[in-house]
């Protein structure tokens, strides 16, 4: 991913600067500093940057984009601020959160002040009145799907057993859908065709998807940066990843035991997680994951068939096998 | 107010039925169940009423104004299940609260889908695209000031000195901004001219400011229903109303300490809120601020006056007199 992030480094750099803008006329300076503090951390700005390139891919200019990328960039930082109350998290991108340095009620307002903040700023956006009631419409319902998506998720940790059905279905809401609609956005932003949108939509959120899998994958292995070192963490949190789901479905009942006697110990010795990995592999959990992530970002990539031939379509697919490259 | 509201049954009668309706269409049957609490709880749907009104007042069909209206309820709905996380609240409306009954994390993302919720119904709404873009935008940074508001406000709690100007601005952002939106919507939905929307703002907002004063004037009276005898609880609280502000402005250094000894104690006994009561009239307190909700009343009566003559008009103003009528 690095690569083709660092191709785009200017792309980024104008979102930045977007975002910063968009940031700055608040009136209350209290608010205004603590509305801008999760949206100006920094991040990869991967809804944006998708915004931008469909935008491209679809025969419009980037900048025209910026309006809905950006809106739906501070949207998910909305989310971020809440979440972290919802998952009492004491650090985001590696500094206190909002809610750790400002208590819950501070951290719930200034949730709901980005919220508003990304409607405005999508407001902003240069298409017809009719296109942009459409388009509403569809944000609307994304942000309503992500609630449901966190409701999905908190539902889990009191749960024992989850379908693998269920674990799509709460991923997809959860985070897929906000990269659908950053695609969606885009094309409507080169004001393209439905089947455009559609298209883009499709692309998006199988790559969303075969992402989260991804990274779950990435916790057998310990991964890099942030991860390095962390390996099995999800197992001892007792993380409900595919994996798991696929794992203790899989098993035969007295394997399953043993899966579930290291599942979500937080102090499982270094050798209790090889055999938890181990058992994984027995079940055939990590191949099946491994393949469904690969099966998705093919079927991504060939969403992107409907696109004209151009080397920003080369780039939206590329950024698909970026986005798992790293963790399978 | 109960006569005016007694002649629109059918009104909020309508309001009610569309709200429950728009409510209806949550694909997760437990978000469902939590996200129809408070909007269907009841209460007097001052919001979707003065849309309605106004919008047949400029010449529309009352019915083109529910979109609006119940978009606004159902968003003034989502502030107060995060208000009642904020403000530690047990109960609204005689039931428990969504925090209470869910906890803390259930009623964040209850309110954020309400919210997204509000919008979806907004949508709805039967005018153009760029009227609609202009209304997204103006109910958009509306939410944003009544964030700000609740800042305010949450901030007050832990300050000493508040002065009028900064009262009013609170009061303003976070409760009369909503009302004037409620108001210039129903303008929008009569597709009613820019000044129209304006006057028929300024009304509502004139009308919600006095409302919230003629409110905290209630509490040296004890008033009737739901605050039957809790005269002075306000004082007791420390609340820092209009009247309050105005006594430790204007009393003499030695009866502000007086004052100031009542002020904020909850076992305060009635002697000490006679007392109370007694150096806030002496400081001319109450009657500032009953002229104050009095002029407001008379400003926002004025402004209908750019509206066509008409029997809603004249309901509107009555509408603006029972509003503080009870309580002053």
């Amino acid at each position: 991913m690095q690569n083709i992030l660092e191709r785009r480094k200017e792309t980024v750099k104008a979102v930045n600067a977007y975002l910063d803008e968009k940031l700055s006329s608040i009136d209350d300076p209290v608010m205004k500093d603590l509305m801008r503090y999760y949206p100006l951390m920094g991040g990869k700005r991967l809804r944006p940057l998708i915004s931008w390139l469909v935008c491209e891919a679809l025969g419009g200019k980037g900048e025209d984009s910026l309006s809905i990328g950006a809106g739906l960039e501070v949207i998910h930082n909305f989310t971020l601020v809440h979440d972290d109350i919802m998952d009492d998290s004491d650090l985001r991108r590696g500094k206190e959160t909002l809610y750790r340095t400002h208590g819950t009620p501070m951290a719930i307002n200034v949730g709901d002040a980005l919220f508003a903040r990304g409607y405005l700023i999508i407001s902003d956006m240069n298409i017809n009145g009719d296109e942009f009631r459409r388009l509403i419409k569809e944000v609307s319902g994304t942000v309503e799907e992500i609630a449901v998506g966190q409701y999905l998720d908190m539902d889990f940790e009191d749960r024992k057993e989850i379908t693998e059905e269920e674990y799509m279905r709460m991923i997809r809401l959860k985070t897929a859908v906000l990269m659908r609609m950053a695609a969606r956005g885009g094309a409507y932003a080169a004001r393209a065709s439905d089947e455009m949108k559609d298209a883009a939509g499709e692309y998006a959120e199988k790559m969303a998807l075969a992402f989260q899998i991804a990274d779950d994958l990435l916790d057998l292995t310990g991964g890099e940066g942030n991860f390095a070192g962390r390996r099995g963490q999800d197992i001892k949190n007792g993380k409900r990843t595919l994996m798991v789901i696929k794992t203790l479905e899989n098993l035969s009942p007295q394997k399953r035991r043993e899966f579930n006697s290291i599942l979500g110990y937080p102090d499982a010795a270094d050798e209790d997680i090889d055999r938890a990995i181990e058992l994984m592999n027995d079940a055939g959990a990590i191949e099946y994951s491994r393949s469904l992530a690969k099966n998705l970002v093919t079927e991504a990539k060939e969403s992107l068939k409907a696109f004209p031939e151009s080397n920003i379509r080369e780039e939206l697919a590329a950024l698909a096998d970026f986005m798992i490259l790293r963790n399978i």
